[in-house]
Protein backbone atom coordinates (compact mmCIF):
# COMPACT_ATOMS: atom_id res chain seq x y z
CA UNK A 1 0.00 0.00 0.00
CA UNK A 2 1.43 3.66 -0.83
CA UNK A 3 0.76 6.00 1.95
CA UNK A 4 3.48 8.68 1.01
CA UNK A 5 2.06 11.78 -1.40
CA UNK A 6 5.86 11.78 -2.54
CA UNK A 7 5.93 8.48 -4.48
CA UNK A 8 6.38 8.56 -7.89
CA UNK A 9 3.51 6.57 -9.05
CA UNK A 10 1.80 9.06 -6.99
CA UNK A 11 3.43 11.65 -8.92
CA UNK A 12 2.90 9.90 -12.43
CA UNK A 13 -0.61 9.97 -12.08
CA UNK A 14 -0.55 13.75 -10.73
CA UNK A 15 1.67 14.34 -13.95
CA UNK A 16 -1.27 12.97 -16.51
CA UNK A 17 -3.49 15.91 -16.18
CA UNK A 18 -0.93 17.68 -18.23
CA UNK A 19 -1.14 16.28 -22.03
CA UNK A 20 2.48 16.28 -23.07
CA UNK A 21 2.52 13.78 -20.18
CA UNK A 22 -0.01 11.85 -21.45
CA UNK A 23 1.45 11.55 -25.29
CA UNK A 24 4.71 10.87 -23.79
CA UNK A 25 3.17 7.66 -21.78
CA UNK A 26 0.61 6.70 -23.84
CA UNK A 27 -1.80 6.17 -21.04
CA UNK A 28 -4.58 8.74 -19.27
CA UNK A 29 -6.54 9.08 -16.16
CA UNK A 30 -10.26 7.49 -15.57
CA UNK A 31 -11.49 8.35 -12.36
CA UNK A 32 -14.60 6.97 -10.98
CA UNK A 33 -15.39 3.80 -10.21
CA UNK A 34 -18.70 4.19 -12.79
CA UNK A 35 -16.23 5.40 -15.53
CA UNK A 36 -13.50 2.90 -14.89
CA UNK A 37 -16.40 0.19 -15.08
CA UNK A 38 -17.51 1.54 -18.57
CA UNK A 39 -13.82 1.55 -19.89
CA UNK A 40 -13.30 -2.28 -18.77
CA UNK A 41 -16.66 -3.08 -20.19
CA UNK A 42 -15.76 -1.07 -23.63
CA UNK A 43 -12.21 -2.73 -23.72
CA UNK A 44 -9.85 -0.09 -22.75
CA UNK A 45 -6.56 -1.41 -22.09
CA UNK A 46 -5.89 -0.51 -17.93
CA UNK A 47 -2.59 -0.48 -17.20
CA UNK A 48 -3.24 0.29 -12.99
CA UNK A 49 -6.19 0.77 -10.95
CA UNK A 50 -5.69 2.95 -7.73
CA UNK A 51 -7.81 2.22 -4.80
CA UNK A 52 -8.31 3.52 -1.63
CA UNK A 53 -7.92 1.31 1.06
CA UNK A 54 -11.46 -0.63 1.39
CA UNK A 55 -12.41 -0.52 -1.96
CA UNK A 56 -13.03 -3.20 -4.13
CA UNK A 57 -12.05 -2.98 -7.50
CA UNK A 58 -14.72 -2.55 -10.06
CA UNK A 59 -15.69 -6.22 -11.43
CA UNK A 60 -14.06 -7.82 -14.72
CA UNK A 61 -10.76 -5.61 -14.30
CA UNK A 62 -8.06 -7.00 -15.49
CA UNK A 63 -4.63 -4.78 -14.02
CA UNK A 64 -2.11 -4.11 -11.97
CA UNK A 65 -3.91 -3.02 -8.47
CA UNK A 66 -2.44 -0.85 -5.98
CA UNK A 67 -4.31 0.45 -2.61
CA UNK A 68 -3.73 3.73 -1.39
CA UNK A 69 -3.77 5.57 1.54
CA UNK A 70 -6.86 7.85 1.83
CA UNK A 71 -4.22 11.22 1.81
CA UNK A 72 -2.65 9.85 -1.45
CA UNK A 73 -5.52 9.24 -2.97
CA UNK A 74 -7.06 12.53 -2.17
CA UNK A 75 -3.89 13.85 -3.72
CA UNK A 76 -4.36 12.07 -6.92
CA UNK A 77 -7.65 12.66 -7.33
CA UNK A 78 -8.57 15.86 -9.88
CA UNK A 79 -12.62 15.73 -8.38
CA UNK A 80 -14.79 17.20 -6.06
CA UNK A 81 -16.20 14.28 -4.47
CA UNK A 82 -13.72 10.85 -5.09
CA UNK A 83 -14.93 7.93 -4.67
CA UNK A 84 -11.67 5.84 -4.03
CA UNK A 85 -11.35 4.77 -7.69
CA UNK A 86 -8.78 5.50 -9.97
CA UNK A 87 -7.70 3.80 -13.20
CA UNK A 88 -4.44 4.70 -15.45
CA UNK A 89 -5.92 3.36 -18.79
CA UNK A 90 -3.84 3.51 -22.20
CA UNK A 91 -5.19 5.49 -25.04
CA UNK A 92 -5.51 4.01 -28.19
CA UNK A 93 -4.70 4.33 -32.11
CA UNK A 94 -7.22 7.39 -33.18
CA UNK A 95 -6.15 6.60 -36.88
CA UNK A 96 -9.18 7.22 -39.30
CA UNK A 97 -8.40 3.99 -41.36
CA UNK A 98 -9.55 1.95 -38.32
CA UNK A 99 -13.01 3.56 -38.35
CA UNK A 100 -15.02 1.57 -40.62
CA UNK A 101 -18.56 2.61 -41.58
CA UNK A 102 -21.34 1.37 -43.59
CA UNK A 103 -24.26 2.84 -46.24
CA UNK A 104 -26.34 5.00 -44.29
CA UNK A 105 -24.18 5.68 -41.74
CA UNK A 106 -24.76 8.71 -39.24
CA UNK A 107 -20.94 10.58 -38.05
CA UNK A 108 -20.66 13.20 -36.15
CA UNK A 109 -17.60 15.53 -36.85
CA UNK A 110 -16.31 18.07 -34.29
CA UNK A 111 -13.81 20.66 -35.79
CA UNK A 112 -11.80 22.37 -34.07
CA UNK A 113 -13.81 22.37 -30.64
CA UNK A 114 -11.73 23.50 -27.76
CA UNK A 115 -13.25 23.52 -24.31
CA UNK A 116 -12.94 19.91 -23.02
CA UNK A 117 -16.48 20.30 -21.14
CA UNK A 118 -18.06 20.68 -24.35
CA UNK A 119 -16.02 17.61 -26.46
CA UNK A 120 -17.13 15.05 -23.59
CA UNK A 121 -20.78 16.40 -23.92
CA UNK A 122 -20.91 15.64 -27.66
CA UNK A 123 -19.11 12.34 -27.49
CA UNK A 124 -21.91 11.25 -24.62
CA UNK A 125 -24.66 12.93 -26.95
CA UNK A 126 -23.75 11.44 -29.57
CA UNK A 127 -23.56 8.12 -28.09
CA UNK A 128 -27.29 8.84 -27.09
CA UNK A 129 -27.96 9.08 -31.33
CA UNK A 130 -26.16 6.47 -31.59
CA UNK A 131 -23.72 7.46 -34.35
CA UNK A 132 -21.52 4.90 -36.49
CA UNK A 133 -18.28 7.39 -35.10
CA UNK A 134 -17.40 10.40 -33.90
CA UNK A 135 -14.42 12.20 -35.84
CA UNK A 136 -12.47 15.08 -34.62
CA UNK A 137 -10.93 17.34 -36.78
CA UNK A 138 -7.87 19.66 -36.27
CA UNK A 139 -8.69 18.91 -32.78
CA UNK A 140 -7.28 21.41 -30.50
CA UNK A 141 -7.61 19.58 -27.01
CA UNK A 142 -6.77 16.14 -26.21
CA UNK A 143 -9.78 13.60 -26.29
CA UNK A 144 -7.77 11.88 -23.34
CA UNK A 145 -8.06 14.81 -21.12
CA UNK A 146 -9.88 14.29 -17.71
CA UNK A 147 -12.83 16.44 -18.12
CA UNK A 148 -13.26 15.46 -21.62
CA UNK A 149 -13.56 11.69 -19.91
CA UNK A 150 -15.79 13.43 -16.97
CA UNK A 151 -18.24 15.12 -19.48
CA UNK A 152 -18.79 12.46 -22.19
CA UNK A 153 -19.70 10.01 -18.54
CA UNK A 154 -18.01 7.00 -20.37
CA UNK A 155 -18.83 7.65 -23.82
CA UNK A 156 -15.42 8.27 -24.87
CA UNK A 157 -14.88 4.73 -24.54
CA UNK A 158 -18.08 3.25 -26.60
CA UNK A 159 -18.24 5.23 -29.31
CA UNK A 160 -15.76 4.67 -32.54
CA UNK A 161 -13.28 7.74 -32.40
CA UNK A 162 -11.02 9.31 -34.83
CA UNK A 163 -8.81 12.17 -35.10
CA UNK A 164 -7.11 13.67 -38.47
CA UNK A 165 -6.67 17.18 -39.89
CA UNK A 166 -9.33 18.64 -41.91
CA UNK A 167 -8.14 18.00 -44.96
CA UNK A 168 -7.41 14.09 -44.26
CA UNK A 169 -11.12 14.06 -42.27
CA UNK A 170 -12.28 14.99 -45.61
CA UNK A 171 -10.32 12.68 -47.80
CA UNK A 172 -12.03 10.02 -44.93
CA UNK A 173 -15.51 11.25 -45.81
CA UNK A 174 -15.41 11.35 -49.39
CA UNK A 175 -13.88 7.56 -49.43
CA UNK A 176 -16.87 6.27 -47.09
CA UNK A 177 -19.56 8.69 -49.49
CA UNK A 178 -21.11 9.78 -47.25
CA UNK A 179 -22.77 13.32 -47.45
CA UNK A 180 -21.91 16.15 -45.48
CA UNK A 181 -23.64 18.98 -43.58
CA UNK A 182 -21.79 21.46 -42.09
CA UNK A 183 -23.79 23.73 -39.56
CA UNK A 184 -23.39 27.27 -39.59
CA UNK A 185 -25.84 30.39 -38.79
CA UNK A 186 -25.34 31.99 -42.28
CA UNK A 187 -26.68 29.01 -44.21
CA UNK A 188 -29.85 29.82 -46.25
CA UNK A 189 -31.45 26.54 -45.77
CA UNK A 190 -32.44 25.07 -42.24
CA UNK A 191 -31.51 21.64 -41.43
CA UNK A 192 -34.91 20.13 -41.55
CA UNK A 193 -35.32 21.13 -45.33
CA UNK A 194 -32.83 17.84 -45.91
CA UNK A 195 -33.20 14.34 -45.67
CA UNK A 196 -31.30 12.18 -43.75
CA UNK A 197 -32.87 8.97 -44.16
CA UNK A 198 -29.79 7.43 -46.25
CA UNK A 199 -27.04 8.87 -43.63
CA UNK A 200 -25.40 11.70 -43.09
CA UNK A 201 -21.99 13.26 -41.56
CA UNK A 202 -22.71 16.87 -39.08
CA UNK A 203 -19.84 19.16 -39.24
CA UNK A 204 -19.97 21.22 -35.86
CA UNK A 205 -17.86 24.00 -34.75
CA UNK A 206 -16.56 26.08 -31.91
CA UNK A 207 -19.44 27.99 -30.87
CA UNK A 208 -17.89 31.37 -30.82
CA UNK A 209 -15.60 31.37 -34.16
CA UNK A 210 -17.65 28.62 -36.30
CA UNK A 211 -16.08 26.42 -39.12
CA UNK A 212 -13.56 27.37 -41.47
CA UNK A 213 -13.49 28.14 -45.32
CA UNK A 214 -12.47 24.44 -45.67
CA UNK A 215 -15.60 22.66 -44.43
CA UNK A 216 -17.84 25.21 -46.56
CA UNK A 217 -16.16 24.19 -49.79
CA UNK A 218 -16.77 20.59 -49.20
CA UNK A 219 -20.29 20.45 -47.63
CA UNK A 220 -23.79 21.14 -47.57
CA UNK A 221 -24.18 24.38 -45.46
CA UNK A 222 -27.83 23.76 -43.04
CA UNK A 223 -28.46 26.30 -40.33
CA UNK A 224 -29.98 25.74 -36.85
CA UNK A 225 -32.28 28.87 -37.15
CA UNK A 226 -32.07 30.75 -33.67
CA UNK A 227 -34.43 33.22 -32.30
CA UNK A 228 -33.51 35.22 -29.00
CA UNK A 229 -30.60 36.97 -27.38
CA UNK A 230 -28.05 33.93 -27.46
CA UNK A 231 -25.10 34.24 -29.73
CA UNK A 232 -25.45 30.31 -30.30
CA UNK A 233 -26.11 26.90 -28.97
CA UNK A 234 -24.48 25.37 -27.44
CA UNK A 235 -22.06 22.50 -29.42
CA UNK A 236 -23.36 19.67 -27.64
CA UNK A 237 -27.40 20.88 -28.12
CA UNK A 238 -26.64 22.01 -31.82
CA UNK A 239 -25.18 18.10 -32.25
CA UNK A 240 -28.15 16.57 -30.59
CA UNK A 241 -30.38 18.49 -32.76
CA UNK A 242 -28.97 17.50 -36.03
CA UNK A 243 -28.37 13.85 -34.69
CA UNK A 244 -31.50 13.15 -33.41
CA UNK A 245 -33.04 15.11 -36.78
CA UNK A 246 -31.36 11.85 -38.70
CA UNK A 247 -32.70 9.44 -36.24
CA UNK A 248 -36.25 10.47 -36.41
CA UNK A 249 -35.84 10.79 -40.52
CA UNK A 250 -34.79 6.93 -40.45
CA UNK A 251 -37.50 5.81 -38.14
CA UNK A 252 -40.05 8.48 -39.99
CA UNK B 1 -13.67 54.79 -5.28
CA UNK B 2 -13.52 51.76 -2.97
CA UNK B 3 -9.87 50.22 -2.01
CA UNK B 4 -10.26 48.41 1.08
CA UNK B 5 -11.63 44.87 0.50
CA UNK B 6 -13.88 45.30 3.85
CA UNK B 7 -15.96 48.18 2.71
CA UNK B 8 -19.60 46.87 3.72
CA UNK B 9 -20.31 47.49 0.47
CA UNK B 10 -18.08 44.75 -1.38
CA UNK B 11 -18.95 42.28 1.80
CA UNK B 12 -22.41 42.82 0.31
CA UNK B 13 -21.40 41.30 -2.58
CA UNK B 14 -19.51 38.74 -1.77
CA UNK B 15 -22.60 37.70 0.49
CA UNK B 16 -25.28 37.56 -2.54
CA UNK B 17 -23.61 34.53 -3.26
CA UNK B 18 -25.83 32.88 -0.81
CA UNK B 19 -29.28 32.74 -1.73
CA UNK B 20 -30.75 33.07 1.38
CA UNK B 21 -28.76 36.75 1.12
CA UNK B 22 -30.75 37.19 -2.41
CA UNK B 23 -34.09 36.26 -1.04
CA UNK B 24 -33.53 38.69 1.95
CA UNK B 25 -32.22 41.86 -0.23
CA UNK B 26 -34.47 40.92 -3.78
CA UNK B 27 -30.77 41.39 -5.65
CA UNK B 28 -28.31 39.48 -7.25
CA UNK B 29 -24.96 39.34 -9.26
CA UNK B 30 -25.14 39.79 -12.93
CA UNK B 31 -21.28 39.95 -13.43
CA UNK B 32 -19.60 40.39 -16.77
CA UNK B 33 -19.65 43.18 -19.59
CA UNK B 34 -22.01 40.88 -21.66
CA UNK B 35 -24.17 39.51 -18.94
CA UNK B 36 -24.74 43.52 -17.72
CA UNK B 37 -25.25 44.74 -21.01
CA UNK B 38 -27.96 41.85 -21.78
CA UNK B 39 -29.48 42.91 -18.56
CA UNK B 40 -29.54 46.46 -19.52
CA UNK B 41 -31.26 45.57 -22.76
CA UNK B 42 -33.65 43.16 -21.45
CA UNK B 43 -35.22 46.55 -19.03
CA UNK B 44 -33.81 44.37 -15.49
CA UNK B 45 -33.12 47.20 -12.87
CA UNK B 46 -29.86 47.44 -11.62
CA UNK B 47 -29.25 49.01 -8.31
CA UNK B 48 -25.39 49.37 -8.53
CA UNK B 49 -22.85 48.94 -10.99
CA UNK B 50 -18.96 48.17 -9.71
CA UNK B 51 -16.25 48.80 -12.47
CA UNK B 52 -12.87 48.12 -11.87
CA UNK B 53 -10.89 51.27 -11.99
CA UNK B 54 -10.03 52.66 -15.86
CA UNK B 55 -13.27 50.32 -16.88
CA UNK B 56 -16.05 52.19 -18.62
CA UNK B 57 -20.17 51.87 -17.75
CA UNK B 58 -22.32 48.91 -20.92
CA UNK B 59 -23.79 51.82 -22.49
CA UNK B 60 -27.45 52.83 -21.09
CA UNK B 61 -26.91 52.03 -18.01
CA UNK B 62 -28.88 53.88 -15.10
CA UNK B 63 -27.25 53.04 -11.69
CA UNK B 64 -25.67 53.69 -9.19
CA UNK B 65 -21.89 53.73 -10.25
CA UNK B 66 -19.46 52.48 -7.92
CA UNK B 67 -15.21 52.35 -9.19
CA UNK B 68 -13.32 49.97 -7.18
CA UNK B 69 -9.55 49.06 -7.41
CA UNK B 70 -8.16 46.26 -8.66
CA UNK B 71 -7.86 43.94 -5.32
CA UNK B 72 -11.40 45.19 -4.25
CA UNK B 73 -12.76 43.92 -7.31
CA UNK B 74 -10.61 40.51 -7.52
CA UNK B 75 -12.50 40.00 -3.95
CA UNK B 76 -15.91 40.38 -5.63
CA UNK B 77 -15.57 38.52 -8.72
CA UNK B 78 -15.99 34.49 -8.86
CA UNK B 79 -14.61 34.30 -12.19
CA UNK B 80 -11.69 32.80 -13.32
CA UNK B 81 -10.74 36.18 -16.14
CA UNK B 82 -12.90 38.85 -14.44
CA UNK B 83 -13.46 41.73 -17.12
CA UNK B 84 -13.88 44.39 -14.60
CA UNK B 85 -17.90 45.13 -14.37
CA UNK B 86 -20.27 43.72 -12.20
CA UNK B 87 -23.42 44.73 -11.65
CA UNK B 88 -26.55 44.26 -8.47
CA UNK B 89 -29.54 43.58 -9.99
CA UNK B 90 -33.25 43.46 -8.55
CA UNK B 91 -35.02 40.45 -9.24
CA UNK B 92 -38.10 40.18 -10.39
CA UNK B 93 -41.69 38.54 -9.87
CA UNK B 94 -41.66 35.02 -11.02
CA UNK B 95 -45.06 34.56 -10.32
CA UNK B 96 -47.40 32.72 -13.14
CA UNK B 97 -49.94 35.00 -14.13
CA UNK B 98 -47.35 37.24 -14.88
CA UNK B 99 -47.12 34.87 -17.85
CA UNK B 100 -49.05 35.55 -20.87
CA UNK B 101 -49.52 32.82 -23.80
CA UNK B 102 -50.93 32.35 -27.03
CA UNK B 103 -52.70 29.52 -28.97
CA UNK B 104 -50.00 27.32 -30.43
CA UNK B 105 -47.47 28.39 -27.72
CA UNK B 106 -43.77 26.64 -27.17
CA UNK B 107 -43.31 26.50 -23.03
CA UNK B 108 -40.72 24.56 -21.34
CA UNK B 109 -41.11 23.54 -18.75
CA UNK B 110 -38.07 22.81 -16.08
CA UNK B 111 -38.87 20.27 -13.59
CA UNK B 112 -36.75 19.31 -10.34
CA UNK B 113 -33.66 21.02 -12.07
CA UNK B 114 -30.70 20.54 -9.50
CA UNK B 115 -27.71 22.21 -11.01
CA UNK B 116 -27.36 25.67 -11.75
CA UNK B 117 -25.32 25.19 -15.20
CA UNK B 118 -28.05 22.78 -16.51
CA UNK B 119 -30.82 25.35 -15.81
CA UNK B 120 -28.83 28.03 -17.27
CA UNK B 121 -28.47 25.72 -20.33
CA UNK B 122 -31.48 25.12 -20.69
CA UNK B 123 -32.48 28.87 -20.63
CA UNK B 124 -30.01 29.24 -23.46
CA UNK B 125 -31.37 26.47 -25.18
CA UNK B 126 -35.10 28.01 -24.64
CA UNK B 127 -34.17 31.11 -25.88
CA UNK B 128 -32.58 30.35 -29.16
CA UNK B 129 -35.74 28.04 -30.13
CA UNK B 130 -38.11 31.14 -29.31
CA UNK B 131 -39.94 29.67 -26.63
CA UNK B 132 -42.69 31.95 -25.15
CA UNK B 133 -41.63 31.30 -21.48
CA UNK B 134 -39.62 29.04 -19.33
CA UNK B 135 -41.94 27.61 -16.40
CA UNK B 136 -39.68 26.22 -13.15
CA UNK B 137 -41.63 23.59 -11.84
CA UNK B 138 -40.43 22.41 -7.91
CA UNK B 139 -37.75 24.48 -8.41
CA UNK B 140 -34.43 23.51 -6.61
CA UNK B 141 -32.08 25.76 -7.83
CA UNK B 142 -32.28 29.29 -7.11
CA UNK B 143 -32.50 30.77 -11.30
CA UNK B 144 -30.74 33.74 -9.85
CA UNK B 145 -27.53 32.36 -8.57
CA UNK B 146 -24.12 33.14 -10.34
CA UNK B 147 -24.20 29.97 -12.02
CA UNK B 148 -27.21 29.95 -13.60
CA UNK B 149 -26.58 33.83 -14.43
CA UNK B 150 -23.36 32.63 -16.56
CA UNK B 151 -24.67 29.34 -17.94
CA UNK B 152 -27.74 31.02 -19.58
CA UNK B 153 -25.22 33.77 -21.16
CA UNK B 154 -28.03 36.69 -20.73
CA UNK B 155 -30.84 34.64 -21.81
CA UNK B 156 -32.51 34.46 -18.10
CA UNK B 157 -32.89 38.19 -18.43
CA UNK B 158 -35.22 37.97 -21.96
CA UNK B 159 -36.63 34.83 -21.79
CA UNK B 160 -40.64 35.28 -20.18
CA UNK B 161 -39.64 33.04 -16.60
CA UNK B 162 -42.58 32.24 -14.19
CA UNK B 163 -41.75 29.11 -11.06
CA UNK B 164 -44.64 27.44 -8.68
CA UNK B 165 -44.98 24.18 -7.39
CA UNK B 166 -45.56 21.36 -9.45
CA UNK B 167 -49.30 21.43 -9.01
CA UNK B 168 -49.78 25.49 -9.86
CA UNK B 169 -47.31 24.91 -12.84
CA UNK B 170 -49.75 21.93 -13.79
CA UNK B 171 -53.09 24.34 -13.63
CA UNK B 172 -51.59 26.91 -15.21
CA UNK B 173 -50.91 24.92 -18.17
CA UNK B 174 -54.29 23.93 -18.18
CA UNK B 175 -55.29 27.00 -18.01
CA UNK B 176 -53.42 28.04 -21.15
CA UNK B 177 -54.96 25.43 -22.77
CA UNK B 178 -51.32 24.07 -23.75
CA UNK B 179 -51.14 20.27 -24.93
CA UNK B 180 -48.57 19.12 -21.86
CA UNK B 181 -45.02 16.19 -23.39
CA UNK B 182 -43.23 14.60 -20.58
CA UNK B 183 -40.39 13.58 -21.64
CA UNK B 184 -39.27 9.97 -20.15
CA UNK B 185 -36.95 7.55 -21.08
CA UNK B 186 -39.75 4.55 -20.69
CA UNK B 187 -42.46 6.17 -22.71
CA UNK B 188 -43.75 4.37 -25.65
CA UNK B 189 -44.25 6.45 -28.23
CA UNK B 190 -41.24 8.57 -29.63
CA UNK B 191 -41.16 12.47 -29.36
CA UNK B 192 -41.14 12.25 -33.52
CA UNK B 193 -44.49 10.03 -33.09
CA UNK B 194 -46.49 13.56 -32.07
CA UNK B 195 -47.31 16.46 -34.04
CA UNK B 196 -46.34 19.98 -31.87
CA UNK B 197 -47.31 22.32 -35.11
CA UNK B 198 -50.36 23.49 -32.53
CA UNK B 199 -47.82 24.61 -29.52
CA UNK B 200 -46.88 21.89 -26.72
CA UNK B 201 -44.93 22.39 -23.27
CA UNK B 202 -42.14 19.85 -22.98
CA UNK B 203 -41.51 18.98 -19.16
CA UNK B 204 -38.03 17.76 -18.46
CA UNK B 205 -36.76 16.61 -15.35
CA UNK B 206 -33.27 15.74 -13.68
CA UNK B 207 -31.13 13.45 -15.37
CA UNK B 208 -30.66 11.55 -13.07
CA UNK B 209 -33.91 10.66 -11.17
CA UNK B 210 -36.20 11.52 -13.85
CA UNK B 211 -39.90 13.01 -13.13
CA UNK B 212 -42.00 12.56 -10.55
CA UNK B 213 -45.53 10.62 -10.72
CA UNK B 214 -47.79 13.61 -10.86
CA UNK B 215 -46.36 14.57 -14.42
CA UNK B 216 -47.23 11.21 -16.03
CA UNK B 217 -50.81 11.53 -14.81
CA UNK B 218 -51.11 14.90 -16.04
CA UNK B 219 -49.35 15.03 -19.50
CA UNK B 220 -48.61 12.62 -22.81
CA UNK B 221 -45.25 10.70 -22.15
CA UNK B 222 -42.86 10.78 -24.63
CA UNK B 223 -39.32 9.01 -25.18
CA UNK B 224 -36.32 10.56 -26.30
CA UNK B 225 -34.78 6.70 -28.34
CA UNK B 226 -31.44 6.13 -26.70
CA UNK B 227 -28.50 4.21 -28.18
CA UNK B 228 -24.87 3.74 -26.53
CA UNK B 229 -23.75 3.15 -23.05
CA UNK B 230 -24.54 7.19 -21.65
CA UNK B 231 -27.41 6.58 -19.30
CA UNK B 232 -29.23 10.17 -20.50
CA UNK B 233 -28.67 13.21 -22.17
CA UNK B 234 -27.94 16.12 -20.39
CA UNK B 235 -31.24 18.19 -19.88
CA UNK B 236 -30.35 21.11 -22.05
CA UNK B 237 -29.71 18.49 -25.14
CA UNK B 238 -32.82 17.11 -24.54
CA UNK B 239 -34.47 19.99 -24.51
CA UNK B 240 -33.29 21.58 -27.36
CA UNK B 241 -33.96 18.07 -29.31
CA UNK B 242 -37.49 18.29 -28.49
CA UNK B 243 -37.87 21.92 -28.35
CA UNK B 244 -36.46 22.28 -32.12
CA UNK B 245 -38.82 19.65 -33.06
CA UNK B 246 -41.76 21.91 -32.45
CA UNK B 247 -39.98 24.49 -33.90
CA UNK B 248 -39.53 22.24 -37.21
CA UNK B 249 -43.17 21.43 -37.13
CA UNK B 250 -44.41 24.55 -37.53
CA UNK B 251 -41.96 25.41 -40.40
CA UNK B 252 -43.08 22.09 -42.23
Amino acid sequence: MITSPHNPRVKGVVRLRKRRHRDDTGTFIVEGRREATRAVAAGVDIATLFLQTGEIPPAGIDADIVDVSPAVFAKMSARQGPDGVLAVARTWDLGLDRIKTTTGALVLVAAGIEKPGNLGAMLRTADAAGVDAVVLADPVCDPFGPNVVRASQGSLFSVPLGAGSAAEVLAWLDRADLEVFTTSPTAETAYWEHDYSEGAAFVIGPEDVGLSGLWFESGTPVRIPMAGEADSLNASVAAGIVLFEAVAARSR
